[in-house]
């Protein structure tokens, strides 16, 4: 027997339930679930992501029994409609929807009307008894076949279309006539017919079965691989087809059809939030043609409808205990539900439902904190206006995506990305966006659109990336070909700088002041949420007591990473660096040093006493010392006279300490072996200042981190010279400051041989950004000619700097981390890469028992958030989303 | 009860015996088993090397009961020689002498006469009636013990001696009276009390302990260190110390001392060879100030001991059954054996002394086997200077590649083409070498660097073109530009002839004769055994027809890689590449690979005929484009005329191309992943010419390897490219040709995720030189700065380029082939790193399971001897020696 390939929903069950989103696709489950809920659904049916799985493994043909048992389904629904498709006289028509497990909008193709023929039509006519609707239908119907199952340019058709109303003097499409509309049908298929050199089909049959294969094939087109690429979406989860009974959005002033939030998405207020369409099909919603209605109009204009989907959605938010994205078509008065799922929300906005519905008893904490997006906490972190700021605002259009944001204005999203590219922040500015346009909306600063409302394609996809975003911005006139907008006599080019800001809708000229936004109210309650869950340290990687102390706001709870080099190069300092780079011996680099310390001391003074009582992991010298001198020619010259050293003598000073592979070179604790003196400078200076602040009453917990380590003997040589010196320096200064002395896990054979080196090392903190470098053999540097291919051609599945490569760089932090704890059970783990703060690495992180993660300060919240989910997740024994 | 710390020798029986070099040292071992073979030994007792390393655990004091065991032993030798340590009347008197597990000549200190004092010299007057001899071994005990035990520069006391000669007008030591030896005395202990501030000590017992300290100590001494390193012997084996009753082989004309071989260790031949001294003590032999007598001469001077001494050479060398290296002294015309060990010998004489020994019935084939160290061998395999002939030295580098060579200095490359294409023999002098060399390394004889270690460009590649090599020679100035160099006051121009030897380093002026290596002979014999017990393949890396002869002639069982890259620069061809390289799009970068496919067809022509019935393993492309390109602005603008290119756009495109690491840059797949045209080409070229000279009746065997693999994905779409371009080759030319598709081992990620990989690679080549390279995080090129710091001071036991890291890279190795074999039992696997022509490591690479090592075609042998040993170590089960 053939393998169950079709659910079917309809007369109050469905074979299927919300749980079966891997079977179903989100779409297809809510469908079900709605319809087992006694809630109105025009029945139908969905064909599981299975069959779509199947379809591909068979080179693009059906799996045995999925076209009988798609014949099944279709009975089923004609027997309950009392229609049959094909039927020229009672004619079922249906939409074609694609649903994969995790929501991509705009990202599939749906085809509405299908099953219309001119036989059919007539049968449309006949039930409708408005002829002009039918042909209407007709005309949406080839026009969504022919472009989306088809592949012929949508624009052939739009373009006969405006020819049409300037014919007949229509300014809205609905001014057209039914004899219109009839003449326009012809020439549409004759349009098809030489386009595809086939006549429009006339079996409905043959137009469902080439309408699921364009929603399979979509699963594979540029757009959804984008999409999944963007979302790290996998590949083969497929998806599926609902096929379902049309409603009818425009079947008159009674007729509409509507998107709505059981909450508001953009501020999570407790208030249902909608937008509808009279007379219209959902794809006029979607595409932001027209401008919708709130949808409180429902109440005056279908006063039974409205109340019924007040009903509708409270019992809906109950079952699913989340706040909800629905979709509804009101046929003739009659109320339709077409879809329902999670809402996407913004970070603020799901810090309040998760709040609210905690207070409402809807959800506990747990699962509160399970709701927000790690990623998504970043639009909370991102910059505001300064209200202080004197901003010219030159238009107002739809808050669709919270956040300001300040760049030059680009009108294509080829340019966004070329700008972006070249390090310029940009805006992008489009009449609206389709999903062509992802990349140049990740390259953007915002995101400003002329057209469409707030659940427009640019606005749902502005949140996902927690991209500020202004949409639906009707007061500008924008010129994408010749790069400009203006509003009424303001001329704005290319180039121009502009300010949006998509809390408030605010489009404004030139750059205006941002200001960060307050760690307070909502936030702080949630991250107190988070912290109670969360069993993994997050500290931050900071080099000035400046980043200390933000980060400590931000909740650090230590610094993993603080990078003694960068303070190198601050104000006079690098005098003084130079001067020791440039010593020909032992003595001169000594005198040298000496200058640096009190400057070290300092730095390092500030930052103990910003994290006092949480200890501050300071790496030694790590770059190769040819990052401290200059390179051109004029700056040479400069530092020749400066120094008073021969111009000659620097070139070739410069020379000599030139590398091939600097970061395969002299550097890290190999510096430190061959000048052990500049080490020595700096234990000094790192205990010296732990000393005098604990004199002062700050508790201090210096740990101090010898980088590059690849052999046990360099761990063992450093941490001799490490130990004596503190030792030195306590004696002296006759204060006893408990210190740890570990080492940075960054190279493939530190992890590998991270037994030997756990004999001398207290902690190891891994290096991932070099460690992937060197595991993938992999300039970051350089990686600009072939990286961005990788990645695009799923090479790589992701960028391995962006989101840890478990398989390569994560096996050898796995071994490094079991070999490290065979020898020294005891042993602190952590990782102090870029990767600390990405979410997905940070669950990574925790799974393999590390006991805390570093990150960038902004980041912070981020990763404590991920850390927490990461324990919640194990906790729950949820290993579906396990990265490990 | 204390441990047994000293094992006695004398009286025909011994406590020890020849197996116990672990504990008793070479020496001590060899003094007990000649004691229990019945050879006359003068009595005595061996110190562990068990109580060395408890001296130095206990820093510096002697175990619990080793002082009393000496004593216990002191006496046994007493009663047994009827003497007495101290005594004035009938003194016992000792020499103590080093003795660790492995010889290390020259390295340890030795004193003798132990023993004597003002008190015990009357006795020695009286026992020997001989006032001169008494107080000559007086004078010399003081002299070596205030040296090696004490530390005085032992010139003073030379210089003291060479003014009492002149005060009284001797010529000889042995000029000097008795009364002048007892003045020198007095004037020694004069000077020794200056320098140490104590009177020099009268007590034998004190003597017996501060010279035990000193051999205990001189394990530590620089210099023993040092030997350690440079032969890889471990630093915690310690000495043992051989008290050893000391007998004088200055005891007038019939006494003697002499060191001998068992057969001639320079030439092999059975013959006895030695050299002796007569009236004189053994530090007279080793010190060379006397030109010694052959051994024959004791004939006439002392037959009877010369008898003895010539039964008990053969009694020992039939009992050890190899070739010895033995020291004797005739007291007064009695024979006493004061060493026994197996002989050094010369490549040659390794060979002759295991065929005739295996003739003689001695030992079998497989002892024969493993009595020729591997690394010994490459002597045979090069020209060496005429040992006969008289050479001008000017300079010493390091000998970086083995062999010597003759020819005209030539300062650049493309000289040296030019030159050898008119027949000249030429030696390439550079200051450093660089990829655009290579055409001229190619026509040299031999190539002479200024600067560069062992691990620099020329010598790597001279080692791998079997070159002669003199890299780092720092005396000579080079002037690339005037064409000449000067060492002190010598200048050598352009076509001046030179010699250099890459074997020793040196630099000779003139043609010096030189003499050609024999593979026939005991040669072929040898390798002809060594192939019997080898069940590893040897393969050769070889890029050229040619080379490929060479290698096969060595014994080559196929190339284990072929570099495509370097057949890119000869000739004419590096034009096409260039143009190649410029082009702006797929294109025109096709048109210019067109013309570069027939170039590289008849190269794998050439090859594959070579290589007749032996698999070829070819490397796809694998350096940065930029190799490729001129970097200097005077050969960019003859290109730029060359090629019709403007400069502006040479230089922008050389611009682009420039990587920060080109190491870990766009190169290997990444180029046959972004310009698949190039890999198409190539896999084009490698089967068209396959199916051709299979089709004139050559057996061909190609195996297709894809460089610098890292992701499965990356393998997977390389495999498909080069699969579909055979089977399409294969189609058109109608021939079937079998071929492999496999990759290059040579990033931890592909180690790690060898098990992916494996899934789409037939074989696997460990490319260890690029694998050390990542896995310890260390640019080959820029390692010179550090690399001979650490490997001096013994942070990396050694230089992991020239012997393989076993516990890091070798690690990832035995990942690698385990997680491969896994996916693929059948995997082949093999190893083309240099490491594949050194014997430690193609040791290694046996142990882990490898099917075949790939080496330069020079190596082939040497690889295959140490095949063949590891094979016999692994059988024998002897894992003492093993890597693994």
């Amino acid at each position: 027997m053939a393998k169950k390939y079709v659910y079917y929903f309809g007369g109050g069950k469905a074979e299927g339930n919300g749980q079966m989103k891997d079977l179903l696709g989100g779409k297809g489950a809510g469908l079900a679930e709605m319809t087992n809920l006694g809630i109105p659904v025009p029945p139908g049916f969905t064909i599981t992501t299975e069959a779509c799985n199947e379809y591909f493994k068979n080179g693009g043909k059906y799996p045995d029994g999925l076209w009988e048992q798609v014949l099944e389904n279709l009975k089923k629904i004609e027997k309950e409609m009392n229609l049959k498709f094909g039927d020229p006289e009672r004619p079922l028509l249906v939409s074609v929807r694609s649903g994969a497990k995790f929501s991509m909008p705009g990202m599939m193709d749906t085809v509405l009307n299908l099953g219309l023929t001119d036989k059919t039509l007539q049968g449309l006519i006949k039930m409708t008894n408005n002829e002009r609707f039918a042909y209407d239908a007709y005309r949406r119907f080839i026009t969504m076949f022919s472009s989306i199952v088809m592949g012929i340019d949508r624009m052939k058709f739009e373009e006969l279309l405006e020819k049409k109303k300037e014919e007949v003097g229509a300014r809205y499409d609905s001014d057209l006539s039914a004899e219109d509309l009839k003449e326009l049908v012809e020439e549409y298929k004759k349009l098809y017919r030489k386009e595809i050199r086939q006549p429009f089909p006339d079996d409905p049959y043959e137009q469902l079965r080439m309408a699921i294969n364009a929603v399979f094939n979509s699963w594979n087109g540029e757009r959804a691989k984008t999409y999944r690429r963007l979302h790290g979406i996998p590949d083969d989860l497929g998806t599926a087809v609902n096929v379902c009974t049309m409603v009818f959005g425009n079947m008159g002033d009674n007729s509409g059809t509507g998107v709505a939030f059981t909450r508001d998405p953009s501020t999570g207020e407790k208030k249902f939030y909608g937008e509808c369409l009279m007379n219209a099909q959902g794809e006029d919603v979607v595409a932001g043609i027209r401008t919708p209605l709130p949808v409180e109009k429902l109440k005056e204009k279908v006063p039974e409808a409205y109340e019924e989907l007040m009903e509708i959605y409270k019992k809906l938010e109950n079952h699913y205990r989340d706040m909800l994205d629905i979709e509804f078509t009101i046929q003739e008065g009659k109320l339709y539900m077409l879809q329902t799922r999670v809402g996407k929300r913004t970070a603020r906005a799901a810090l309040k439902i998760a709040i609210d519905m905690v207070n409402e008893g809807l959800i506990d904490k747990k699962t509160a904190v399970m709701r927000v997006d790690p990623e998504q906490l970043d639009q909370l972190l991102h910059p505001m206006i300064d209200p202080k700021a004197k901003a010219k605002k030159i238009a107002k259009g739809l808050p669709a995506s919270p956040g300001a944001a300040v760049g030059k204005a680009v009108f294509t999203a080829a340019d966004a990305e070329k700008w972006a590219q070249k390090g310029e922040k940009v805006i992008l500015v489009r009449l609206e966006t389709s999903p062509e346009d992802i990349g140049g909306m990740h390259a953007a600063q915002g995101i400003l659109t002329a057209r469409g409302g707030m659940t427009s394609h640019a606005a749902v996809v502005a949140r996902g990336m927690g991209k500020p975003c202004v949409a639906g911005c009707g007061d500008l006139n924008i010129n994408e070909k010749k790069k400009f907008f203006t509003v009424k006599d303001i001329k704005v080019k290319e180039g121009d700088y502009i300010t949006i800001d998509g809390s408030t809708g605010d489009v404004m000229l030139g750059q205006v002041s941002l200001v960060q936004p307050q760690m307070t109210g909502d936030f702080a309650t949630f991250m107190q949420w988070v912290d109670e869950f969360r069993d993994m340290g997050v500290r931050t990687n900071a080099d000035t007591p400046k980043d200390s102390k933000v980060a400590r706001k931000f909740g650090a709870e230590g610094i993993g990473l603080c990078r003694t080099e960068h303070m190198f190069f601050e104000g006079e300092r690098i005098k003084a660096v130079r001067e020791m780079i440039l010593s020909d011996d032992v003595e001169a680099r000594k005198k040298a040093l000496k200058k640096i310390l009190p400057m070290q001391k300092k730095d390092f003074r500030g930052i103990f006493r910003a994290m006092d009582g949480l200890p501050v992991t300071i790496r030694l010298l790590d770059p190769p010392l040819h990052e401290f001198l200059p390179h051109s020619e004029k700056e040479l010259r400069e530092l020749s006279k400066e120094m008073n050293v021969p111009l000659k003598i620097l070139k070739e000073r410069n020379q000599a300490l030139h590398e091939f592979n600097p970061m395969l070179g002299h550097r890290g604790c190999r510096l430190g072996l061959t000048y052990p003196e500049i080490y020595e400078m700096q234990v000094r200076a790192i205990m010296e200042a732990a000393c005098e602040v604990k004199k002062r009453g700050i508790d201090v917990k210096p740990e101090i981190m010898i980088p590059l380590v690849g052999h046990v003997n360099e761990i063992r040589m450093m941490y001799e010279l490490v130990d004596r010196t503190a030792r030195d320096v306590i004696k002296r200064k006759k204060v006893d400051v408990d210190y740890l002395i570990g080492t940075m896990i960054e190279l493939p054979r530190a992890a590998i041989t991270a037994d030997e080196i756990a004999r001398y090392a207290q902690f190891f903190s891994f290096g991932t950004n070099d460690l992937t470098q060197t595991t993938f053999g992999l300039s970051r540097d350089d990686a600009g000619k072939f990286l961005p291919f990788y990645v695009e051609n799923k090479i790589y599945p992701e960028d391995p700097f962006v989101s840890i490569d478990t398989n390569g760089v994560g096996e050898l932090v796995k071994i490094g981390i079991e070999r490290g704890r065979k020898t020294r059970p005891e042993l602190k783990v952590g990782i102090c890469g870029e990767h600390g703060g990405d979410p997905k690495s940070v669950e990574f992180c925790y799974n393999v028992g590390m006991d805390y993660v570093s990150c960038s300060p902004f980041r912070v919240p981020i990763a404590r958030l991920a850390a927490a989910q990461a324990a919640l997740r194990k906790q729950m024994g949820d290993m579906s989303k396990s990265t490990v």
